[in-house]
């Protein structure tokens, strides 16, 4: 397993996060029982579709207390509404208490024997054929990976998966950006060890990429690595440049000195991602409407450029920002030097030989504010003009009118919540969760 | 007087300023009578030397309650120590209760019959000759001005000082940085009018040279006016840019709409100048020890340098910071955003793919130091390094012993005195002359 020089004791690993026989056993049983059930209703019902178990659970590469995803395949003579109408009755016939979740389509969501259940309907397409939508092709996946891995490197695989885990940058949805259980995959099925991937990525300089260079050239992003199911689609779209530095950076310390360290992904954050409370966080929160998150995510982050760059218009010095979307809420946390800024505010002016250093001089002088000045710096004319307000909070309440959130973010602003109190703020998982971000995790 | 388009009564300022017939007649007659004194005693020892009325009162161009400068000028036969000596003796001989005083040689200054009198030996040279010092050319200014200016041209340079007085950048000591008044009259010989002078400054771009190309381009300050007794000299080497910016902003105001305002110099402070409480100022103050101005002038401005880089090199925002230097101390003004900074430090280390990304981590990692991190952005590590003081007062006495402040402000840091109480900071000089400095004051 992995590379012989090293002194990692990779069976223990296994043994620690990879599903006992039992639990493997019962979800097996689970989920044949499962599909048998909605097949047979399928053919009662005259129904041109199938049920299959897709995910990590379908290729080998899971790990404990894992989910169970089965999708539905319908024939594309179906409407969209046809199959997410039969998909959900087909859930919820499975799944009695189940819940309704929302993605590409509708689904149920649940817990049959105390195992968690997804029961998502879609289209049965072909490689590289016109995907209808993205869930559409995670059967594929499922179909394709079944074929290529060999036992042994689905454990390296896992191996990989906890390797990103453990720097928390293993997940492909927008709140990580990171590599997903599939890339994980496609990396071993090219490097074909965990090790070799190490030794290649430590030393990697610019972009990782994967597949043939007429398909990888044409993909604009940090990590490019072609989709086998769909030679269109870059299934690392979604990692970003901090997460392949993480990568890198953790893998540089990998290959030094490799240990078990790398590999527990459940441990507490340690300390030293604490901050103290002296500088000022505010956590800006919108209740979560009832709109898809891809619609969400973008205007999250339009939120977020939109206050900070207000905030350094303003004067504040901005350490850092942060979002967090989750199905309650929306966050954005903004890290200041200070919440309180100085009472005045520099203005230059033209140089003073300018001749629209008189005009620029009158404006502020007959302006009715306060001020000191006119003054000369460097040539130039300056005034400082005293600030009626100079907290972030109430600077930030007074303006919100004109800054812009994005279409539906803009219409949550009258309810938006400010959490200021250090108390507060430290109890915040999106504060959990920013002390976390963008940081490798090193061994002590 | 000036341009006949002005509606400023002329006057009235130069009756409110000028001194009266009765002050002239007293000052003429004191200032004949210790010449006549002096020049009598010399006589009487056979010392080689004469004495000479010096200054805007030798050259008619004084304002009210000015002083009156006696020079002795000695043959060059005689040493350094000579004339000195002489002079003093001299000196205490007409104020037999004055001060010694020293410049470029030790001279004595006191009243006499209420009115201020310095008496000061020099070297009788002649012009454009080797100059021995610089207040042996004094005698040559009142020469040459006595022949060259007519009575109208003495009141256009009244005015001329008076102008530049109310902008507070009348005067060439280093404090002011300004205007001389042999400056003024130099600028009247060349302009002939104050209107003229006015009319040219406001649309003057770049530097201000008054003499012949050839001998002009040989100097680098912002002004250069080349001294007609010495042309080896810009006389108006003192004025800074600023004080250059603030004469074409206040002459452009001057042109547009000209008023009484500009010549009325011993108002209060507008209240405007004033600041709130709310930034940091602090005070460093220095003994000031036995050792000339010339040599402690740039030591000072060091000093104020290496304070307001170290003060930003430590992460302070730095707003602005000032010097003054009088005959009992040495203060330096800082004024910052905050007295206290965030607790932490951004340190920016090498990108993540960079292969000493691993030392750098390994260095702060193991360094002992409160830190948070390491953390990806933008594609680099950094770490946030906790500040054991974040109070400006004490970083700086902790770190006092890494700055330079020059040789003689050097042995002073021991007891240098730290005033940052806003109630005792706004009671000092310093803060009123920088509440005052690069100000154009212009009309309400």
């Amino acid at each position: 397993m992995g590379s012989t020089k090293t002194k990692v004791d990779f069976e223990y690993i296994l043994n620690r996060y990879l599903p006992e026989d039992r639990e493997k056993e019962e979800k097996r049983k689970i989920s044949r029982s499962i599909i048998d059930k909605i097949n047979k209703r399928l053919n009662e019902m005259g129904i041109d579709a199938d049920s299959i178990l897709v995910g990590s659970q379908s290729r080998g590469t899971e790990l404990k207390n894992s989910d169970l995803d089965i999708f539905i395949r319908f024939s594309n003579d179906y409407s969209k509404e046809e199959i997410e109408k039969i998909g959900l009755n087909m859930g919820f016939e499975i799944i009695p208490d189940g819940m309704a979740k929302y993605a590409e389509h509708p689904y149920v969501s649940g817990k049959v024997n105390g195992i968690k259940v997804d029961i998502v309907p879609c289209y049965r397409v072909e490689m590289n054929n016109r995907i209808i939508s993205s869930v559409d092709r995670t059967p594929l996946h499922t179909i394709y990976m079944q074929k290529a891995m060999s036992e042994e490197m689905k454990r390296e695989a896992i191996l990989l998966k906890l390797f990103m885990k453990r720097q928390g940058i293993y997940g492909s949805e927008l709140k990580t950006s990171g590599f997903s259980g599939y890339v994980c995959e496609l990396i071993i099925l090219e490097f074909r060890s965990f090790q070799k991937f190490m030794e290649y990525v430590s030393c990697l300089k610019g972009n990782l990429t994967i597949g043939k260079e007429n398909l990888t050239r044409r993909f604009n992003s940090p990590v490019v690595i072609i989709d086998p199911v769909d030679e269109q689609r870059n299934a690392a779209a979604a990692v970003n440049e901090t997460n392949l530095s993480i990568l890198k950076v953790a893998s540089k310390f990998y290959v030094t000195e490799p240990s078990e360290f790398f590999f527990t992904y459940d441990e507490d954050i340690s300390s030293d991602f604490r901050i103290s409370k002296d500088s000022y966080i505010a956590i800006l929160r919108f209740q979560k409407p009832d709109v898809i998150e891809d619609i969400l995510a973008p205007q999250l982050e339009l939120t977020r450029k939109s206050i900070t760059n207000f905030s350094i218009s303003k004067g504040f010095h901005c350490i850092n920002s942060f979002t967090l979307l989750n199905s309650e809420k929306m966050d954005v946390l903004i890290e200041l030097e200070e919440g309180k800024l100085n009472p005045f505010e520099k203005r230059m002016g033209p140089p003073a030989e300018n001749s629209n250093s008189v005009s620029f001089i009158n404006k502020y002088s007959r302006s009715g504010l306060r001020r000191r000045g006119p003054y000369v710096e460097s040539g130039r004319i300056y005034f400082d003009i005293y600030r009626d307000e100079t907290e972030f909070r109430k600077i930030l309440t007074k303006n919100m009118d004109r800054l812009n959130f994005g279409h539906n973010i803009n219409q949550l602003k009258q309810k938006m919540e400010i959490i200021d109190q250090w108390e507060k703020v430290r109890k915040q998982e999106i504060y959990i969760e920013y002390m976390k971000h963008a940081r490798p995790v090193l061994p002590p």
